[in-house]
């Protein structure tokens, strides 16, 4: 067996940095080898840094290792996973690319640049064909490679393979989005408890904006030609520790019954068996009819498939169904650990 | 100043019936003079028989009060409230009809019966036409109303003026609702705790076929031609103790501004002022980005309108908004209180 | 009628501040002229600069004032509410009082003060007597009055009048307390949800020490002793948005039974009747075997009082009963006013 | 490697049911070969009978049982647990004792039974040496051992260890309970949801009662001598899924330190190696200020530990501290497996 991969994680303290840390433990491809975090965590032990709030144990190695700044160098780890906020991901992320690092990013700075993959890896892994432009075009030793949202991968895991094989003309997605999206702090409390939020912030433009690129179809120069699927999102949140829920109506181009839709949810992965931390079935689907529920349905196929259920007739579009994923996972750390493995897989980082 | 009507309540030990007395409690017109609910609470006082949930005081007169079989005879009351349960409310309220008296019902079992106005009061006043047509097919001296279904009710009263001016030809709509909604014991907290659950059985059908009867016109024959909205649902339960959310979206058969909307819902009640408990106004709108909120907006005007916020552009249909109204209030026992307000206000009830 | 007496409210914007304005509003005796909070706030309307988060509607009036800064001068207002935060509330209250202005306070930084009166107003009114030495003292033309934390409140309420006549010996008490009492943003919803936090950090050093000083003596020379009760206090944070509940077991120097209990506290307020907010009964008693409940009782007597139940033998100590109190309205705003109503009542304050 | 010994499930449908079936699929000794339940699921596969409401998948081996009556004669299987509800359980108990089998109860009937042991099986394993007696008196060819309440169990493993050594005077505890020890459907949302609810029926007794037999002293007569610990417990619900926690003062017939008690927490487990659900530190320390809670901490050592953590001085006793433990794994299904697989370890069950 060959050596692991070093990594570093940025952001590594925040809510989805010990996602990350999760993903990434035990991972046969890959070790942390570098945690970051802001000047005030440097220095210090990861243990002492982080307020760790996962019902998993703080595995042991990573809590003694010393936490570094959130800047160059980082020597040894070819990967980079990036959890910063918006923030001030987009500067530091460049950097990194700059200075030959591959960056796995979950921050939304980059995500709608035109050289920059917005990969969902069962969806779109063709677009892992946009970094040669983009290290081209930006004389980059290294690369940036973007996931979406938390509620657009869910959404998307379902909506690929429908879009696929039927075309999606129109989608709309109400969501039911948990409080962990918000990461920490985050939402108060006060605001939350036996309460209802009607909005997120940008979250709608990102659900109608990133769909689009993700079903999109790359383009021989390298770009991506958006879908033309007409998306309109309704975005809230709810009182729900992990787990987001989109309810969905679609109207496709070719005419499909439900049985079909069925079909797709239940091919299996596209991806290379190799892949560690691919789910067998990205769609599960649940049978009964208040199925899938965030608290008892986001861990399923270890929080990295989306769970569709209530499939049906929409009078108004033409099928409506129920799509849940776990956010901190499928929705954040996991993508852009999944993503890192089919560029790894497809020999486009040197080891 | 005339003497109040003396009214009774079936199934006033439940959550609907509960706030039956505190809606009716003091009221101008009507005076709580019979308490029914099931036999094993018949005999006791009103005190002894229910478990009082309610943050407000339960009124000491109605306490005191000996609770009654939900049967014939009660005497002296000419209108009687039902907040009984769907699987006795039907043969029990044709019943009270049939002895003469006024039924004003929250429950289903009547609502879609071709002579039964389902009346909501600023939306379709004129179905109370109705009655006359029901007394004579039915040979009854009495009449049923009803009232729709808790979220239908708090979406018809956003949607009613907007049908009247612009018509209405698709509803897309889903729903957050509280749980209060599903009466006591309702919901296990097991189920519900950090949770959201993805359907409400039977609601959505309530929904897409209580809608079109409310929009709908009546004819001469006293039938009502339901409109032909298309009207899509899909319905959620979070953990909310009062106020439904619906997040819709509509296209429009006549071209409309944001700002006629916006119009249609700033006009003042079409009801009489008269009415003691009918809003001034049925729509109040709100304008900050994340309002409206279960915990925060469902009891303004003391939970008899509907809350509107968030009216934006849709890219499916036309328009997208969020509602809000209080599902046991304006849901459930306030309109079926106001329908009886109006009936009496227009002199089709014999004092 | 005299005119009502103009009165500030530092630290307006908060949580607390807004409790405050409801409390004050259409106070008979008080007038809110002005209205402080931060540099960042000051110059906006309240309606701009608050984000306001209580079901009540934000009074039109109110709405309208100019923020100012929480510094000097502020003209007209001999009375000054202080919901300021303990990390500036130290300085800027006494500022005040050295201005001529009477503070009200409810941060902790002068409680435990020699000189400052820790006012329960039911409980210890006489301490109020202890203003003339603190103003002779630091030779101030105005002064400070403070009230206890918000549990303390609670508990103490419920405390005094067995104090009183039987002497405490022993208090135990482990509360269960509303995130409303963090403030704004306060707890974070990702550490409460569905959870428990088993401390509050320096409450219980404050149940312990406050309640001794409320429960102490004055002496001659205008100081406290503080009662000779042994108080140990376990807090804990719980997913409740407003209403504090303690369960206390107690142990007395003289021999008592649950009816001695009872009677305290079954006796009217001993303040006098012409107090616009003292509530008539300032413990309020529960018969059903599970109440006190935050979420249906914590409002009753307008929040101003305490609610027990549960009365029974304890068999470690003497007895064991739950309390619950409304924590921002008697807890935090409620009392501040209360005992600004007292002062003036007494003539203390000069009209 | 010898056969696993066949196991029948009572109550296998209900909520301890289904962890019953969590904590017994793949367990090395055990093989589930009856599920249980009422005569309306008998002869219904298990996946139909059931309402599976675990985040852990259903195994598909027990899926495909199918469901038989709570009654004899259940062929094969020399173990039974019972999950059965008090209303039952009592007569079924005994019939089954009579009938040779060993049934491990977590139901409340046979708890006090004077003849019947209530094992927690690191605290008393000696009390199993009362069923010789139990067989002969009740002239039984099986036997019953009973496990204690989901409360008392988190409270006395913490509570064992220091009473061995220090011998425990008082117990003051006041605990937070999570829905899920009401079993399903259990405590209604609506009375739950950002609520607390200050009594739990019958539950104070019974850890004032079942914590002295379990710290008791057997006898030569095999009977218990309880301890003479005096016992204070006051109980509440409080909306959390999984988890009671209990705030716990004590004072010590001997004197010991802070560091005393930690040494004795700090134990390994008195059991076997070899029984294969001991958890290795049936005490796990916390050393954060603001933990154990609930939603983190109840999982710890796989739900089998009980997880302690805020040790200091009681001002009223000598010392508190705060005990959390997962009421539906160790605090039932996993406590009466754990008992099995020592009556087996020790040989009392004929294989």
């Amino acid at each position: 067996m060959r050596a692991r991969i070093p990594v570093a994680i940025l952001g590594a303290t925040g809510n989805v940095g010990q996602k990350f840390v999760l993903q990434l433990h035990n991972h046969p491809w890959f070790e942390i080898l570098a945690v970051c975090a802001s000047d005030n965590s440097a220095g210090k032990s990861y243990r002492e840094a982080v307020t760790w709030r996962q019902p998993e144990t703080l595995p042991a190695e990573v809590a003694e290792l010393t936490v570094g700044a959130c800047r160059l160098p980082i020597e040894s780890c070819p990967i980079v996973f990036s959890a910063l906020g918006s923030d001030i991901a987009g500067e530091i992320e460049k950097s990194f690319a700059q200075a030959a690092h591959w960056v796995f990013s979950n921050a939304r700075n980059h995500r709608m640049d035109p050289d920059v993959p917005l990969l969902l890896t069962e969806v779109n892994p063709d677009h892992l064909a946009m970094l040669p432009f983009q290290r081209t075009n930006r004389q980059w030793p290294g690369a940036i490679v973007t996931n979406a949202n938390c509620s657009t991968i869910a959404l998307c895991l379902a909506l690929g393979p429908i879009h696929r094989r039927f075309g999606l003309e129109k989608v709309h997605v109400v969501t039911l989005q948990a409080v962990s999206g918000a990461g920490y702090p985050g939402v108060p409390s006060l605001d939350i408890l036996g309460n209802v939020i009607p909005n997120i912030p940008g979250e709608e433009a990102k659900l109608e904006l990133e769909t689009c690129k993700i079903l999109g179809q790359l383009r021989a120069d390298g770009r991506v030609r958006p879908a033309e699927t007409v998306v309109s999102a309704q975005t809230t949140r709810v009182p729900v520790i992990d787990g987001h829920m989109a309810c969905v109506s679609v109207s496709l181009a070719a005419s499909a019954t439900e049985l079909n839709l069925l079909e797709c949810w239940q091919q299996e992965t596209p991806l290379p068996r190799e892949l560690p931390t691919a789910p067998r079935l990205p769609v599960l689907l649940t049978h009964e009819q208040d199925r899938p529920q965030p608290r008892l349905d986001s861990w399923r196929g270890k929080g990295m498939a989306s769970v569709v259920g209530r499939l049906r007739p929409c009078p108004v579009l033409d099928f409506k169904f129920v799509v849940l994923g776990h956010n901190t996972i499928r929705g954040a750390a996991g993508t852009s650990v999944l993503n890192a493995e089919l560029a790894l897989f497809q020999g486009l980082i040197e080891r």
